[in-house]
């Protein structure tokens, strides 16, 4: 495709998704389809000849648009918001359509120093101090990982470089608690510490880590001749965005000299605020952090942000320095493959720097309280209704609720709340997701996504009350 | 930025781009940049209020862009091709713009289904039985460190539902080549193998590695009571674009019940060449591989090809089930966050079906056609030239060469490779990258930009011979 076409068809793409986002509110939320629905519309082989992007647009109408759950609708309340807000949207676009690749810094100077620039500008407007350094990951589980191998490797002062996990004598353990996000226990594993050295920490009335039973897992390992190595603690769960209390748990990690990470894929954007900053109170004190940029703030997808205090041992556990990727000023400047697994990377910090000049940092700031008021104002009405109940703290904009009947408990229960979620989504009208707290089912509404404003929200509990009497 | 803004931003965009691939041709090829110009011309805090986007576009023009390596040049010959076609990056637009995300097949079916479909047509375009499945992934670095650990798990028997790599008596040992990618030992190392049970084996003359060397190693280690685990074979090596014999070493694999990982990140877009697939006889036999559909074949990064025989193996080391991602349909579907380990996922196989149905298969073909035969051509005019040496065999579009003046050698020698190398950068009339091969400097011609025709690699000659001597 040469330039003239894609200029062409570019105008035609971008009138697309405008159109898309204005007429999103239409469409049902959640997708319709059945398994296999999709696949079975499209050929089974590919093209001999080139098509026309014509064909590609009709089948986006006819089979893709309708085979989507709608992420960017005001009545999304599923899973947290993923919001793509059409400035960040358009730094991505300069991105891809750039071309440029990050391997070294000399492979495309811009990209590395707009990732320095942009993750620093995030490092201020969340108030950390200038001790953390910043980069650009995908996603929030990779960053997870990137930290447990940090964390085992300098536990063992880097076995990697001699027999690796497999040389160590005591088995390294990782701590987090019960409501910890499945990413944490992924990464364990993946990082080859085993599950049996995971250990899931009770949590409170309020689904937070109880410090005092972290630290006494961690004295009975010891008593029984194993290494603590590392603890992760949430700052915003995925269930009920219940807030461990970092400050804490921070001085049994200092103790017992564990690796801390704080997993605030979720509730990070909400530092901003300095009136949030409470909420991972002792924040300083842990080794690496990270925020995923690609959800509530607005980034589109993916943009998580990874900080870490001592960036040299990031660059000794995943460096690599081959000859073709050497260069004369190597010592000058920060080769970013170094801060990561993949080698090659994308031009993401654009995408970052797009939405925070185009927004302003006030702009991003009016639109999380926005989120939070509605947040409150559901609680509210929720509270306030029998039968009804809020099942946890609603420290963001995340609720927990459940719809409990006279008499209903149990698997009952439970298969009323599973049938309202499900008739509430297969409505078109909202997307929840259901999930289990304490053993039983529950749903969360999570709200924030960019055009949600209060009269979906009050119309999504109109509909509520309307699907658990269906 | 409400949709309408978007619309207007979005075709100044479009022409932005377009203007920008026009013109690139005429942009000095390699930045031009020193270490931290860059970020000294941008402000180091975030703005307060909201900024225009043309003040984003000034920003482009006077420092982004001038501090960008330009990978889209038709003078690009550093590293490898990694082509963003304009249909593929039109392709990403539509996945950004619409903003969906994947967690699991529900929360946006069409997007997995999409990615079964087009992984699948690329799986008969490189000519793969129908044993093997498909999955997008970010890279070859990360495609690579999955294949180990699933190979760690299967050796194991599962060790990460116990005690991990940790639990392990005898050291698991894996194999590569010495011209093996950085990213091979990198993932051996976080897989928590360990650098000293990493064994880099001998390559013939061919920089091919030596499959009589690797059973020898495999067996001694099997003497000393270690345990092989798998080997790495690379088909088309980043230096030389050596071709591991897939054949041979499948056998070995075999007989000591090894995981065979291919890397093709390279080569694999070649095989969609019919007279091309000489180069992986054998793969059939092999357990994983990998193909960078964002390198030469022209899809815009990131987009890495992960095939494996058994999808239920992959999915049994990295799959998660927390209640918030299950839905009713899950026996019926795939959920891809289990086959990689990201959580949330891009729509990816947006910007390969928009690439390959725009190209049709033979555009695809004719254009990676066209560049081997460049390779060729001057491949033909080095060999005729004294004082030049092509130090590889020349199997695609990578030539390895060196300016040998009479009575240079050694240090002496580098120094002449490196400078000349250095002044062709400079000149911003081509991007080259200097590499070691049997520990003297050489200079890589990677031939393969979409806008490269004949008449720019002739020029490139020229330009080469004009720097040796200056
Ligand atoms: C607390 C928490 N951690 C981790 C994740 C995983 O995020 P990602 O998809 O970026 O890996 C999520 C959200 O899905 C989350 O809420
Ligand atoms: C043979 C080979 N393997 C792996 C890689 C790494 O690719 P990626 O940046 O996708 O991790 C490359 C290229 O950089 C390569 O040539």
């Amino acid at each position: 495709m040469d330039p003239e076409s894609f200029r062409q068809i570019g105008h035609q793409l971008i009138d697309y998704i405008a159109d898309y986002r204005l007429k999103v509110a239409n469409l049902p939320v959640m997708a319709q389809a059945e398994p296999g629905a999709i696949r079975a519309q499209l050929p089974g082989t590919p093209p001999e000849s080139p098509e026309t992007f014509d064909a590609i647009f009709q089948d986006l109408d006819k089979v893709i648009v309708p085979g989507l759950s709608h992420w960017q609708h005001p009545n999304f309340f599923g899973y947290f918001p993923s919001n793509a807000i059409l400035s960040s949207v358009l730094g991505d676009y300069l991105s891809t359509g750039l071309g440029v690749l990050g391997l070294s810094w000399q492979s495309s100077p811009a990209l590395s120093e707009l990732e320095e620039v942009t993750t620093d500008w995030m490092r201020q407007m969340v108030g950390l101090s200038e001790n953390w350094s910043g980069v650009i990951q995908d996603t929030a589980s990779t960053s997870t990982l990137v930290a447990l191998m940090c964390a085992r490797e300098r536990t063992t002062n880097f076995s990697l470089a001699r027999g690796g996990l497999q040389s160590e004598e005591r088995p390294l353990i990782v701590y987090a608690s019960t409501q910890s996000h499945s990413s944490v226990d992924k990464a364990a594993l993946l990082a080859g510490f085993g599950r049996a050295n995971v250990r899931l920490i009770p949590t409170d009335e309020r689904y937070a880590i109880r410090p005092e039973a972290l630290a006494a897992a961690i004295e009975e390992d010891i008593r029984n001749g194993l290494t603590p190595c590392a603890v992760v603690a949430t700052v915003g769960t995925t269930a009920t965005t219940a807030l461990d209390p970092v400050e804490a748990i921070a001085k049994v990690a200092r103790k017992h000299n564990l690796w801390l990470h704080v997993d605030t894929a979720m509730a990070g954007s909400a530092m901003i605020l300095p009136e949030c900053r409470w909420m991972w109170q002792g924040i300083e004190e842990a080794d690496s952090l990270v925020i995923n940029a690609h959800k509530w703030l607005g980034v589109a997808f993916d943009c998580s942000l990874y900080y870490v205090r001592d960036p040299q041992h990031l660059v000794r556990v995943m460096g690599t320095n081959p000859s073709f990727l050497q260069s004369a000023v190597d010592d000058k400047v920060k080769n970013l493959r170094d801060w990561g697994i993949p080698l090659g990377r994308r031009f993401r910090a654009l995408k970052l720097w797009c939405l925070i000049r185009e927004q302003g940092v006030t702009g991003l700031q009016d639109r999380l309280r926005r989120d939070m008021s509605n947040a409150n104002w559901l609680a509210k009405q929720i509270e306030a209704t029998p039968k009804w109940r809020i099942l946890a703290p609603v420290s963001l904009q995340t609720l927990c609720v459940r719809h409990e009947p006279d008499g209903l408990n149990g698997p009952e229960l439970d298969k009323h709340t599973q049938a309202w979620a499900a008739r509430a989504n297969a409505s078109g009208h909202a997307y929840l997701t259901p999930a289990t707290l304490d053993n039983q089912w529950m749903v969360r509404i999570s709200i924030g996504a960019v055009p949600t404003e209060r009269e979906h929200v009050a119309a999504l509990w109109e509909l509520l009350q309307r699907v658990v009497k269906e």
